[in-house]
């Protein structure tokens, strides 16, 4: 994730101690979208990265490749169980694209944001001066369920439960392709579970970069310390293929680009088995506790009931 | 501007062509911002980029190319007469660069950000797998002005007279420097003109591609023909350096990066010389009238009494 002497960690921790506040900012960088006070409501923002060799290989098609760039962003608003209500595209296109390429990606685009009701409203197109990759942007503007308060990473207490949607691991097949291409944001899920927890639901993120790392920026938002049992962690048929059944655990924690829900609910309440229209699976993975000491690690894992170090594991640290 | 195949042109227009509409969309791609029913009101919103080679030479400072990121966006809320509210940047950074450089270009977009009363609340960053430019995209969100409709390009009529703010030509340096790291969007200008104007104020555009092409575009939007007088055209004084006195004419169409407004006034209304807090010269170049045929140029220039083809006149033409 670095080049020789930059940090990605140290750039964002520099905008988050240096960005301005303002009245109407409401959350800024840092949470999974801003959220700002705007004309007599709420308006959810978020902005995210598409670019060939980091996220996807030349061998994706178009049409994935447009396809993941909006739906990634969806995902974004599921973590804060907000309503998608429109999309804008930047692409840098490469100088060896074809006209029917290029319509293709588009194409894929726009018709995947209209699928969420978050029409393609605007955007920018340029092609590279010299060699470099294909670079896809896309915003997802968003607002609040009727009712529901947008759900922060930080709203997280000591005794929660941990929660995921799915199964984790094995995204991104050895060839490039997998699941990361074809997922489906958890839009449904995310407001159902709105719904039916209201209050009790305490904080929400998406999980892209692995739940090692986004488990540890997850407690890290609500300053508290994330514990998971291996065991208990569900994973994909294609995690285990890759890692074998008995280490499928570690393709759970490390593989990334899985785009689950991450969510922590009071403790003491009573979860249902599924969730939403399609009935997706919830599984309890932990706990949230305090900080045993302001050194300690974000993230603890036990794996036969002995702390595993998994802060190794996570889709950045292999690239 | 293209590959060895591809046609930006062609793939704008495949976009405007295909997308499908919405309920909630009031203007969507094609003018300088989208426009899209939101809570109780109307929201804004635009997305650029800015590429290195594209728009930048690289031996430009990172506080040059994030300001200009920013400000580029914010004069796309002057072409809307709007207030912009927030921004969004993702950077796309090459893996040379140092941790002093990265924090020096999130610096000045955010400090940039700020002075124009749109904080930076969100975004993303990435380093180049392989070789590749710094690319930025930042999309900038807005709300029109208390009592003041946004100005869209296609409200234009036959008859009615266009201008310019300021000075137009050599933004561009021959070293990559130049008025367009250091313009300041027309805002205030805008505002001024929206509220002096009223419903008189029929188009507005700001120009970055070059009046030749920008002014095309703008009558385009409206089904009509633009004349313009060279004689008329405001050059500034590095466009009469680098084109004589003679032939800054040619500059001010041609050379781009000019960000200053075009806008459509209605026929008959008188117009003050100088319009904002700053007394920034206004200038007739022109005026829009019927296409004589449906096959006519959209924009025809006259020098010396003569029809000149300033179609090949043009930043992107050059690159």
């Amino acid at each position: 994730m670095s080049g020789e002497s930059f940090q990605e960690d140290a750039l964002l921790a520099h905008i988050h101690a240096t960005v301005p506040g303002a009245a109407h900012v409401l959350v800024g960088p840092g949470d999974d979208m801003a959220l700002i006070r705007f004309g007599g409501g709420e308006l959810l923002a978020a902005k995210d990265l598409l670019v060939e060799g980091r996220h996807f290989l030349p061998s994706a098609s178009m049409a994935q490749i447009g396809r993941k760039a909006v739906t990634r962003n969806i995902s974004d608003v599921a973590a804060m169980a907000a309503r998608p209500v429109a999309i804008l595209a930047a692409c840098v296109l490469p100088r060896s694209i074809t006209q029917a390429q290029a319509q293709e990606l588009v194409d894929a685009i726009s018709q995947t944001a209209a699928h969420f009701g978050a029409p393609l409203i605007g955007g920018d197109t340029c092609v590279h001066v010299g060699n470099g990759p294909l670079t896809i942007s896309v915003t997802v503007l968003a607002q609040p369920l009727d009712g529901v308060k947008p759900i922060l990473r930080g709203g997280a207490q000591a005794g929660d439960q941990l929660f995921v949607t799915g199964a984790l691991g094995g995204s991104l097949a050895k060839d490039g392709g997998g699941h990361h291409f074809t997922f489906m944001p958890r839009l449904a899920e995310s407001h159902a579970l709105a719904k039916l927890l209201g209050t009790n639901l305490h904080a929400m993120m998406d999980l892209s970069d692995g739940l090692a790392r986004d488990g540890a920026r997850f407690a890290q938002a609500s300053a508290l310390q994330a514990v998971i049992i291996a065991e208990q962690l569900p994973s994909t048929t294609a995690c285990v293929k890759a890692h074998t059944q008995a280490n499928a655990w570690q393709g759970a924690l490390g593989d990334g680009e899985d785009y689950e829900l991450l969510f922590a609910v009071a403790a003491g309440v009573q979860m249902p088995a599924t969730i939403g229209p399609n009935n997706t699976p919830i599984t309890r993975i932990g706990w949230l506790q305090a900080l045993p000491t302001s050194a300690a690690q974000a993230l603890i894992c036990f794996h036969n009931q002995h702390v595993v170090d998994v802060s190794q594991l996570g889709l950045w640290h292999n690239a």
